[in-house]
């Protein structure tokens, strides 16, 4: 299915560290990778488009900061410490009124945008 | 596979409310459920039992302290911040000199001790 030996990271990784070695807004690096999941970090500043996602869960850790995840009749705001998941099919936009740091837990067949493609679309992503 | 409306839930988790409802060792609580994958919590202090997961790749990503992963030709100590992938078939060991708080995401297939059963072993976990 895929190369362990290649995808899979004996090393720790420390997710601080990480964060560090980037500054750009939702483009999100792969940090770890199994059972054909993909960890990934991104950081969050200002509104994503709203998308859904057709096949995938996502989860959404807030490693520092917060943001707000609306969703078509309600908008939670989730702190450092917490996470949500988004189920598959749920319209969902991220916004974020200050920086925040995300771990992101998720197949590794994810979009960032989901069913949208548009100028916020990472195709493919660099691991970190 | 699995039953959207009743494994996943919409609502944010505060993972130190989780962990402050829950006061042994080396029992996993279930948090989250998404892709076929669990999100768990757990603390460890002492020493687990050595073991492999012949078909499911573990993280274990540490909330609060730290613990020692042992690995059979060495040991890596893993602090608040920081997550391991441990890929199948690696034989390991967690030992935690003081507590320690730790996420898992694995399959939901997994069992804790994975080949062994022994006291240690937790067939059916519970919901957090």
């Amino acid at each position: 299915m895929y190369n362990y030996s290649i995808s899979i990271n004996m090393e720790k990784i420390n997710i601080a560290d990480k964060l560090s070695q980037f500054s750009d807004y939702f483009n999100p690096r792969i940090a770890g990778e199994l059972n054909g999941q993909q960890v990934k970090l991104v950081k969050f500043k200002g509104e994503f488009v709203w998308h859904h996602h057709d096949n995938e869960d996502e989860l959404f850790y807030v490693v520092k900061g917060s943001f707000d995840m609306h969703l078509q009749h309600k908008v939670i705001t989730v702190n450092a410490g917490e996470f949500i998941i988004m189920p598959r099919g749920v319209e969902h936009k991220p916004v974020a009124k200050e920086e925040v740091e995300i771990m992101l837990f998720e197949p590794a067949t994810t979009l960032n945008t989901g069913n949208i493609k548009n100028e916020m679309t990472v195709e493919k992503l660099k691991k970190i």
